[in-house]
């Protein structure tokens, strides 16, 4: 069993992303609670650097390399975000960073990557196996890899998102969490236990793909096919070494929402909000909408991941 | 010549709206600010309630009514904004709101108005006059008139938007403001002149409806036929007896932004910010990126008038 990131970690990640993350606002709709008969905050990630949590990660991971990796160059793999988030570390930090991408991520997203002088490397997402890809670069050249969530590094950087919420809150009853490979969900459920024992912490994926659901409830890593969802940011087909054992002791159940639900909650957050949040930006709010009945009176906590998607495809997407 | 609304009546307002409106956000962007060579400070009132700055205007007006006018209750005719504000702040104070809107404005506009319980009565904007259907009514019913600018409570609620902006920034070299009759110009040009004297204060309105620009060069109210614009919270005829002498006393110069511009700015919003922001609230934008070859350096404030776009409109917009 590997040694396990801790608080600790998270709370030293916070002092290291001081005045390069963004703090973002933590939202409320008056409208939305008087509906729900509950509190809910949104931590707003959508409104990060590069658009999404994962530059908290990236931002720490490569904040924390050795000179002589700095001067190597990092690579990682990413269905976007983590791409994006990669990118702009390494040149907010002076380091080359190479990203393999699936073909067919959302055009925003590879432009982003792009603009932020990233080296783009393309493969098939059904064909493929980007890890495969990944490493085989990294040990040619020598690079850092540095993976979008089964890393020490990454998991204590997109823990300190949560910690900011329950800060600026004072505390939370329940707190609904984005899920893909569990870096997000399982550094929130760290803050959350350390900043709100009592907080009942649900990670959300996408119902196309529930091997989270399966491996929490099973006990092991269940690997899945891609899944095809809207939700491109959780498109992940298994929990990571690292981040399972945490969300399996911290984390007090995995459920799943369906893409018509991720729509929903999207013509939610742009007509009653006026934010766009991309569609796996919304698993956390789709939970915490299915499990209203049982959280009358309480304060609950959202983690809007991420606003990367393309106008178009928004247009596209509320029409259907 | 009436006597003019003064910053200690928006100092006033102010304070009658604490607790009531919400203190919106203010937002940057570092990649803009990088492109421009500037720093541009984005007031978020399309986060204020009900979407948009009129609800500072239309509640301190409500608030001040006698409680015999509260009792009769409340008329205005209004292109959107307005009537949703008049109609939600009337819900809030318990008086009875008939709001005069025009039959092709936003659904999202017209079915909010009736969320907060307004009593919608619908007009053709381009064959009636909807200041003759509303005195009809009001005088009909007892009914106290709270038109869309031309009014002193009303100028002196808008004026709090800019205040809190240069209290927030503490200090700018330049303000831009949507300006449709002139109410939320002529109350930020008097939060300018007392927090800000040497800020310069600019008026933006759309291209096809330019009788502010004419007016302010002129000396005299320029009345025009309503223009037809996706700017469809400033498709105003002339600018009011009371929002005119303040704007030719204390703004610097008016000027107009085209639809294209309009659009190009909500495109950079929901995509660069992950901020929904309705055609009128992007002329503020459009006026400073005209103007910011003279602006580098510079901190530049731009009010975001508001967030009421129907996502369909939105996708159908950014098509174009």
């Amino acid at each position: 069993m590997p040694s396990l990131t801790t608080f600790e970690d998270v709370a030293a990640a916070a002092k290291r992303l001081n005045g390069h993350a963004n703090r973002t606002p933590v939202m409320t709709s008056r409208a939305l609670n008087d509906d729900l008969g509950a509190h809910c905050f949104f931590k707003c990630e959508n409104l990060q650097r590069m658009g999404a949590f994962k530059f908290r990660g990236a931002f720490n991971a490569l904040s924390l390399l050795s000179d002589a990796q700095r001067k190597a160059g990092v690579i990682t793999f990413s269905s976007g975000n983590h791409a994006q988030a990669v990118a702009l570390a390494a040149k907010l930090l002076g380091v080359k960073a190479t990203i393999v991408m699936p073909k067919d991520a959302p055009a925003a997203k590879m432009a982003a990557t792009r603009g932020y002088g990233g080296n783009v490397v393309l493969y098939d997402r059904y064909k493929e196996d980007r890890e495969q890809i990944a490493r085989g670069l990294a040990e040619k050249g020598g690079l850092a890899l540095i993976p979008p969530y089964d890393h020490h590094d990454v998991i204590a950087g997109q823990g300190t998102a949560a910690k900011e919420l329950i800060e600026e809150t004072g505390g939370l009853d329940a707190l609904f969490v984005p899920l893909g490979g569990g870096g997000l969900l399982a550094g929130s459920a760290l803050s959350a236990k350390a900043l709100a024992p009592a907080c009942a912490v649900y990670g959300v994926e996408p119902a196309a793909g529930d091997d989270g659901r399966r491996s929490f409830h099973s006990g092991a890593i269940v690997h899945i096919d891609p899944p095809r969802t809207i939700a491109d940011g959780a498109q992940t087909q298994h929990l990571g070494n690292l981040t399972f054992p945490i969300i399996r002791r911290d984390v007090t159940d995995v459920i799943t929402a369906t893409d018509a639900e991720l729509i929903a909650g999207m013509r939610f957050f742009a007509e009653r909000m006026k934010l766009l949040v991309e569609p796996t930006g919304c698993l956390g709010f789709a939970g915490a909408r299915q499990m209203c009945a049982s959280l009358a009176g309480k304060r609950i906590g959202v983690i809007l991941s991420g606003g990367n998607v393309d106008i178009d495809r928004l247009g596209a997407l509320l029409q259907t």
